[in-house]
Order: structure tokens, then C-alpha cells, then sequence
């Protein structure tokens, strides 16, 4: 067993992570940190794990965790991850870290779309984007600090790089309109996830805004070889866990559905939390609640010369603290589905 | 006060026509059929309008509709539609259809695309496309046959009008991203509604093959003088009213969001069911439920050239029932927003 | 048309005064006030309202709202409204208060159960407990102060007067299970009414100590002319309105469910808002949604020897806002319905 | 491993059954029969089982069943089990019941409520009722057939036996008002479990007339040691999964909650899956959401002299197939918790 610290642990990408870990063959959460719930139980905090563990939070000292663990997963905000990531890598750790502060290789982008000086930029030539099913390779090297990606571009990426690796499509401008449940939003209650205001309505939010626009285009770009300009409109639907992005590209020339479906599963074909569904048929996001996998569906449009490809996630789990335990894993060495494969409920 | 017919009358369509007739102050329902609730009262069905109406469903004979009413609303599957509406028309009333049957010029786009011989076509020449803010002209001279838009082309014709109109916008290819309540699915249960199916989940469907496509291509061909190519995908919400189209649109030539902002408030300055929001604000399903009002948001995506509008309705009111109220009101020479403007609950 | 103000306007109490006023025909809100959203326009704060009004929110100065109007709705917390209604009261002004300040006739009970000294004691003998179905008689008079019921009780004891005056049932202990939307919870967010801690769940809150409890049990008690139990255990429902309470009492005698469903029939015969259904149907909350009215169902357990009466509204219709414009429209003389009798939809 | 079948396997109970073994060590699910689904795979009708499973659904021939397994659960509606269940134990399977059909010692009680009459009530007498927090020495011997308990059944004992156990409350009348998410309604849609129908609504249905009551009435008696009547409210809420049973028992004399919670505590602690609360802390739906663990809250209200006690399960897990699996676990030896101790989700 792998010790592992969690640093921000009773939020919602932090909770993930202990319930997931507590199921976890290899990995035993040693270390739940916490500024706001320190010295409460998880269980006070969230009855549903009272009986899996008698874990209590404690505050987030960089020594006392360099002491307990030798994987850490910061599940905090943008900004207290980069203060915190390079002492510990410092002292040997391995860091898995779930906010964007190690996404960008450039860090002008950052600094751009998050309005902040980032203050560890030495340590983003070596950050490994944690995209498995894009980025394996080179996951499997000394990786000492991996920059999981956002809910969005997992799911984003997930569609359209089988296509825009094989230059099925022209991809000069590539469109992904996400609808995202409200978990999404966090743990701490504010306006935008009120039961009555969010319940039996859906809006789109930070239309041209959104802080996952450039981590997209970063993602396609290297898939493309060429600068690829992203544009994603981002739905709140009123359910708690779930996210979809349908990406609309461009063919580059004529392709059927069941031709890009073959390149889709082709593409595919080795990855354990893929699946690409038959012709005709969608992903709902309930197919993949509480699971790591990714759910694909693939159409063409003849007339508009369009491909359309939808792809559902857990935006808990593949979106974020699934994909954390899923590159953890593979640094590690671990088999890459260790405590992720456990079948879910279908309702 | 008019008396008025309505077929079909327990559908979703029809008890929402029911209810807002029942509060129209120049409107009066008479006469209510139906096939599979025939002699139970509406207050038996729908106990939350028990209170308001002691009316009984009948059968739907044709020569009683005749004699009891002078306007018929037909709430009724498509081909139902076209099978009732001649004889009706012939007796001098004014139908207004909900249905698709009417909605094409050309009666092979209606047989492609619903797979069947259309048996009344010398109808679909005086039929008038019943979208006021777009068709208002047609609809004041002596219609006699009015054929209520879809759903999704109701926000999707909305949401892309005045850039089309104005040439903001190229509009070889418009992208309509779609997002419905379940209730657009009517009030059969069937697997597509059935709460735990449904709920917690968002799913695309009939991606590529949806009827409104072609009715939305129509629409924007009409509007920019030449042959525009849509595409439609549909999502369904769990939620139990609204939609939302999202739709995307080439810029033609460079435009800020203000600009675009100004070209649609200017468009829909004289229309009293429209709202368009301001820079930054997009519009969200809740803010229209239960009312005939369209809300609309724009941005616009520098980097990609892109025009995004997304259009709130309500789904069975501007949607459906609404808007076949307020097609009647025009024909019948009443107040536009007679028995459409009452103040709806805010959450 | 009579000037009103409601204080606390933006709270969803104050909102949907608002909205309600919009439709009625006699009164007219002409000043809003709030402490939060000076300066902004309803329209801004609920673009669903933008299109009804242009009002704007003021600060709540009693000397304006003197000038301004003659009737004040209070739609602020306790505390706040027996900070202010003296005021308004000495200048002449009939205030409607939707809080509980002015509740109990006993300023003991108030202090016991809301942990504060009351300090507008000498408005509790001429305040009138505004519930008209079992209060009208009182409304009628020189009422100058209208302390308007909770939700809870409400519901409750609507549910529960006809078989209490009629000596059906012993009531020594009378047990409400009450059920709840999240919008009881008020508009600022918080813990207990964030989307995904409440989505997908119901549980029981503040059993044995909910402040509604002592509000049902004086209500009643004056019923049964002795002191009665009352037991209220409310539950939070994943759902933004409606409040369903299941009251449950001991028969005295035996009595069959369509002798209790007569004597029900018989008492609110002449009641505007309520409906008795037929034996065997039970009422849902989504029949009354957005409405005034309350549905009543009502059942007998031979074997238990006990009367099952459940009773839906909305709670911030008839809950809250709704019955404060019905005991408004009694005091001023008006239609009792002027305002409330809108047809709503049935889903 | 041992070999098991289920029968009725794609409906709810039978595919949470299905995903329940396949992360079962012990159990492996190796015929999945069904009446409407044969000759489609589980991943055709449930995507989210497709990467877990590529059993397809067989017809239910008893032979096959006999030869293929040792272990059969029944996830067919009553009267299907009592029809197969006696060839299956005459050749020596063991099966695991989740209908009504064996939940009663005395047939006459069966043929009152279910309206028809037992085929095979030689059986009843060997029959064990598997509840096993109360029944658990029953199972342990050479059980041949497990009847296992109802959804509210279930939740209703557990929350009562410690209470009535111990006599302290009196229990002449039990009081059960019951809410169930919509899942219990099953797989099949109709109007109780249409979206637009149910959602945004809570109602009660069956009242004083759902088939639990007996059951729950012959539990109760059994622990009393004498006639207990019993009072079932069930209720229908806008959720998906989740059971509540808030049960309201009479003091036999003064308790205090304290008392009241270590009385519970107590007779619980040795049970792998019950937690009991703190006092002033209430059991929600969404602690067990996945879950075989039932979490109960105690309170006592010293006013009515009444014990209040309230337990959430998860109405596919506990309050059925996790519960037969339980059994399964208990008849075959196996550890009790097998396949039901993973972590779930705590949003």
C-alpha cells in the first residue's frame, strides 16, 4: 500500500478522491487536510463515508504531509496549488495536482485567462498533462508533478482527437457546446448553485469566458500540429453530477458515420475507460455516473459536411478525481484501473 | 368572446391551451375533444384545473365542432391534423394547427422527412407559418389556416433572425445546439420520460435526424434569400419545461457583441414578447416558464468569427400553445398579448 | 387601484408578492424596498419579471413608504417586521406581515421558541391571525395588522380544522409529517439549500424543535377549545415549491372516509381556494403550484382508528404570499380572489 | 465462486442485482433470464453495464437455471415466484426471493391484500424472512428460500424493532409515513412515474391501502409479542432512488432521546450495516444512495410523548437487492458485507 495525502479534502473534487481512494487496492488515504473542517471527522462532514473511515481533517502542513505520504493529490483552488506544489515535489513527493495551475505549458496563457502572475513557471516545463488516453507515454516516465485537466477539455479532448489526429477534419475552429451538472460548481454554496434558482432550468454561462477555452485549444493544437482556434459555451443543467460536451467539427472530406466510428474505436481500441457507441446511438451522462469511463457517440451530417461527436463523463470522476487516481496509477506503476473499476449503478 | 374548439385536448398542448383560454378575456374554450378521454372532466385529468372549469371531454365529431365553435385549435399528431383540417376550413372556420403537417411549402420535404403522401397539399399554399415576430403581415389577411412552428425552430428562427436578415452573418451552415424539457415528448409514458431514465442525465438524440430540421432550414432560407443548411441536435434535460437553443452563426464580416446586441434590439423593438438581454447576460430557461416571452443572449467569439445566440422559451407556451394563442389573437384582429401577459412565478 | 409597498421586496416572499400584484387588479405595487438591492430594478435582479415592471428597489425609509402607501406588505424576517409595523400602523397604514412577530397572543410562547424578547407586545391583542378560513370573521373589522400563518401551519391546519370543530377526532396529540421545496429555505444560499447536497434526497430537519410547531398547536388548540399536542416533523423535498402535510388523528367514534370527505365538503363549501377530493384520491403539490388553492385528501384507517388528512399548497402561494393578498383583498373590501384566480399549468 | 441466476433480471431490482455481483468476490452471475429482453445483451439495454458484462438475457427456462447455478435470486413480480420457485428448491437451489409471494406466514393475509390465491403456501412455513438485523439465526440454518422483506418494510422494522424490542414504546398504533423516490415504481413507464407528472411534486399514494402495511403489521407483532396495528402513508417524491420511513411509536413511559439513542445504539452495534445518528442529527436519502447501509435518526418529543425515528435507505439496495445479497452472504457463509462494502458517492 501507497500512503497518499489529500490537500483540500473535503471539497467536492477532494471527497471524490477519499471515497474513491477508501475502494482503492493500492492507495490508502493517510492524510486528509483541510483549512475549513479541521479537527471534524469525514464523517461528520459526510455521513455517507462515516462508516468507511474515522478519518479526521487536519491543516495542510507541507511537513507533516511530506512526513505521511508519498503521493499527494491537491484538490484546491487555482493559486494554493502552485504555492504548495514545488515544496513538495522539493522533499521527493510525487504531486498529483487537479487545478489548472500546472495546465499550461505557456505561462503567459495563465497568466491571461486567470488574471495572476503564476509563481512557479520552472516547474511547468516538466508538468505532465494528465490526459491518459492523449498523454500515456509520458505519464510513464519520472513524472513528478501531473496537471490533471479540466472537466471540460477531458471531455472535449476525449471527442475530438481520434478525428483530429487522423485529419479527418479541417479543425481551424472547433465548436464545443458543454452542458455540465451543478456539482460542478463546488461545494460552497452561492447563487449559481441554489436549488430553486439552478432547479428546472438550463442557461449557458461564461459564453467566450470560460477559463477551460484555452486549455482546450492548447490540447487540439498539439493534436492538430497547428494552432487551432476552440470555442466553448458551457450549459448548467439542473442535475447534480454528469457533463457533455458535443463538439462540432468540420470534415475535411466526405466521411461516413460508420467510417468515423471505425477510426473512433480504432483509435480506441486499448483504452479501458472508452467506449464508443454504435451508429445511431448517443451517450446519456447517467451511463457513466460515479464511473471513470467516457461514453462516445459519433454522427455525420452529409449536408453540412459536419462531424458531431458527443462524449459523456462523471464530471467528478473522469473529470476530475477519477482521471487524478487514473494518472496516479500509471506513475506509479499501478495497474492503470486499480480502484476505478467497480460496476455502477445504472439509475 | 369567441368560442373556440380544441383537438386534442388532454395532450400537453392542448390542456396548456386549455389553461391559458381558460384566462383569456376574449377566448373561450367550448368545446374540448378527445379520443381517450372522452366524458371524464378536465378536473378529473388535471385536478390542478378542477377549480376552474366544469368542461368534459367529447368525442371529436366534426360537425359538432362546427356548430360549437368559430375557431379550432387542433392539438393532434401530425396526419390527424391534415385529416381533420379540410372539412373544418371548408365550414368557415379558422384552424390553428399545432402540428406539423402544414409547416412545409413543398409537400416532398413533409413526405422525406415524416415519411408519408401528404393527403390535403392544396392546403399548404394558404397555410401561414405561424411565427408572428418573423410572419406578422401574413397572418393579418383572411387566414384561414395557420400551421404553429416546431419548438425548436420557434427559438432556433428567433435566435438567428436578425443576423440573417441583416447579412451579420454568412449562414452557409447554421449550428443549432438544442436543449428541451421532457415535456416536449407529450404525456404518453414511454421510455424517453420515464423518471428514473430521465432525471440526472442529459443525452442528445435523433442527432442528425430530427424533424425540425428541415422546418428550421426553411425558416432560414426564407430569411436569407438562398438555401441554408442546418443542423439541429437536440438534448434532452431533465427538467420538466424550457428550451433552450444555442445556435452558432459565421460572421460574415467583424462585429462586436454590442453591435449585434443593438442590430436584435432594434429588430424586435416593437415586439412584445421578446427581451434582448444585455452584453454578458445570457438567458436561462427558468426566466420564461409558464410565459409566451422569448429571451434571448448574444456574444459574440472574436478569435473563431463566430455569432452565438442563445434563445430561451418556454416549450409548451411561446414553444407550442402559446404561440398558437397568440397567432389566433392576430388573425382574430384582438390584442397580440390578450391572455398571454400574465406575470409568471419567478422560480 | 390602491397603493401597496412590500418591505423586503427581492426575498422570494417579497418576489412573489410582487409578481402576483403585477396581475391583480385593485392594488398596485408602487414602492419596493430592500436592504440588498437598492438601486437595481426587479427586471435586473428576476429577469423574468423585466418585461411587467420597471421598478427599481429603494431603502426601506417608513416615512416614504407612509407617503407612498396604504397598505405595506412586510416580507422581511422576524424581528425586522415588529422593528417596523408600529410605525406604519400609528400613521394609518394596514400592514400585512408575512413574518412571525405578530403570530402568537402569547408574547411567552413567541420568546420561548424564537429565543428573543418581543418588543411590540401590545399589537399581539389586535393583531389578527390571518387565515381565513377559519379567521374571516376577524379580518373583517378595523384590522390594521395581519399576522400571517407559516406555511407549515398552513397546510396543517387547514388540514385539520373540520375534523377538530366537529369533535370527529379526540386530538390530544395531533402528528403532522410535513414535506417541503427547498424555496421554504429562502433565497440566500446556504448548506441546506445547495443543489447538490439537497438534489436526490429527502430528509427530516428540526424534529421536535421547528418554530411552527407552537403556531399549529395554538391554532389548534382555539379549534378544540383545549390545549392540543402538536408533533411536526418537516422534511426537506427535492423540489423548488409545493408543501404537502400528512396530519394524522384519532378518531373519536368510528367513522367511515366518505363521512369525513362530507363533513370536509361540507365546512369548505363555501371556500374559494380549497377542494376536497372524492375518497381514494390524494392531492399532489404539482395540482396547486404556483397557485392559491389548497387540495385536500382525506382518509380513514378503520383498524388504526385513525383520520389521514393530507394537505398540498404552494408554499409561497397560499403558504405565504398568496394568502397575504387574500387577507389584504378581505380587509380592503375587495374580491377575496381579486389577483389569485389565474388558471396555472398543470406540469 | 458460486454460480448464480437471477430471474427478471433487466428490470430495477434484477439489474441492481446484476451490477451488484459483478463486484461481488464470491457470487458470479452467470444466467440472466428475462421474459422481454431476450437475446439482448445487459450492455445493450443498460450502457452503463456494457464495459462490466457481455451476458446477454436468456429465457427463463427452469432446466437451465437448475444446471447452471446454485444459487437463483427472483426479481420477478409476485405470483411469477411462487410459480418457478418450487421446482427450483425441489432441486436444490437455494433461492433468494425479492417478491411478496413468501413474505407472509399465514396465506390468508397473502390472498387478502394481493387478491388472489397462494399456489404453493406449503412452502410459507420454511420460508425465512430475510431481514437478517432481525432475523439473522433464522438464515443461518439450511435455508432453502429467503423471502426477502419490502422497501418499507424494511426501512419501517428497523427503524421500530429496538424500541418495540425493549418495550419502550407501547405500540398499540405504529405510525409509518413513508417517502419513496420514483425507482420503486420499477422499469416499466406509466403515469406514476412519467417526468412531467411526478417531478416537482410530492404526493401520497395507496393510502391506508398498500400492500407493505400487513407486512410491516406481522414484523411489528412478531417483535411486540402481540397484535400490533400498523399505519403506512406511502409517499411518492421527485427522486430517483431513496426510502424514508419516518415512524412515530408512543412512550411507554419517559424517555429521554438520549436514552432513546443508546437503546439503539446498543441493539445495533454489532451490525456491519446500520449507523445510528447523534442525537439532533437526522438520517438523509443521500447517505445510503448506492448503499446497503441504513442510517437511522432518533428524537423524542417529551410534549407528545412520542418516539420519532426515522430511517433512510437506498430502496434498490437495502430495501432490495443488496438485502438479498445480504442473505445470499449469510445462507451461503460467505462475510456478510461481501460485494456490499464499497464507498459510494457522497453527491
Amino acid at each position: 500500500m501507497t500512503d497518499v495525502a489529500i490537500v483540500g479534502a473535503p471539497g467536492y473534487a477532494g471527497v471524490e478522491l477519499t471515497r474513491l481512494l477508501l475502494g482503492h487496492p493500492e492507495l490508502r488515504p493517510t492524510m486528509l487536510t483541510s483549512l475549513s473542517e479541521t479537527g471534524r471527522s469525514v464523517g461528520e462532514v459526510y455521513p455517507a463515508l462515516a462508516s468507511y473511515t474515522e478519518a479526521v481533517y487536519v491543516e495542510p502542513d507541507p511537513e507533516v504531509i511530506v512526513a505521511s505520504a508519498n503521493v499527494v493529490f491537491l484538490a484546491v483552488p487555482h493559486t494554493a496549488a502552485m504555492g504548495i506544489a514545488p515544496s513538495l515535489i522539493a522533499e521527493g513527493l510525487v504531486v498529483i495536482d487537479a487545478s489548472a495551475d500546472f495546465r499550461f505549458k505557456d505561462p503567459e496563457v495563465y497568466e491571461e485567462w486567470y488574471g495572476l502572475t503564476h509563481t512557479a513557471p520552472e516547474l511547468l516545463g516538466e508538468a505532465v498533462y494528465g490526459l491518459p488516453e492523449l498523454n500515456r507515454d509520458a505519464l510513464l516516465g519520472q513524472t513528478r508533478l501531473v496537471a490533471c485537466p479540466g472537466c471540460y477539455p477531458t471531455a472535449s479532448l476525449l471527442a475530438a482527437a481520434p478525428a483530429v489526429e487522423a485529419g479527418m477534419v479541417s479543425c481551424d475552429r472547433v465548436i464545443v457546446d458543454a452542458k455540465s451538472g451543478i456539482s460542478g460548481a463546488g461545494r460552497t454554496p452561492d447563487a449559481g448553485s441554489h436549488f430553486p434558482a439552478v432547479n428546472e432550468s438550463i442557461a449557458p454561462y461564461k459564453v467566450t469566458a470560460h477559463r477551460h477555452t484555452p486549455e482546450i485549444a492548447q490540447g487540439l493544437s498539439l493534436l492538430a500540429g497547428k494552432a487551432v482556434r476552440a470555442l466553448l459555451t458551457p450549459h448548467l443543467v439542473p442535475m447534480t453530477r454528469g457533463l457533455l460536451a458535443t463538439v462540432y467539427l468540420e470534415l475535411a472530406k466526405q466521411a461516413s458515420a460508420s467510417e468515423a466510428i471505425a477510426l473512433y474505436r480504432e483509435r480506441y481500441s486499448e483504452e479501458p475507460f472508452i467506449t464508443v457507441h454504435e451508429e445511431g446511438q448517443m451517450p446519456a451522462t447517467s451511463e457513466v455516473r460515479g464511473s471513470n469511463r467516457a461514453h462516445i457517440g459519433v454522427a455525420v451530417d452529409d449536408d453540412a459536411g459536419m462531424l458531431i461527436v458527443a462524449c459523456a463523463i462523471d464530471n467528478l470522476v473522469k473529470g476530475t478525481s477519477g482521471q487524478a487516481i487514473q494518472c496516479a496509477n500509471i506513475v506509479l506503476g499501478l495497474d492503470e484501473t486499480a480502484g476505478l473499476d467497480h460496476p455502477v449503478p445504472v439509475v
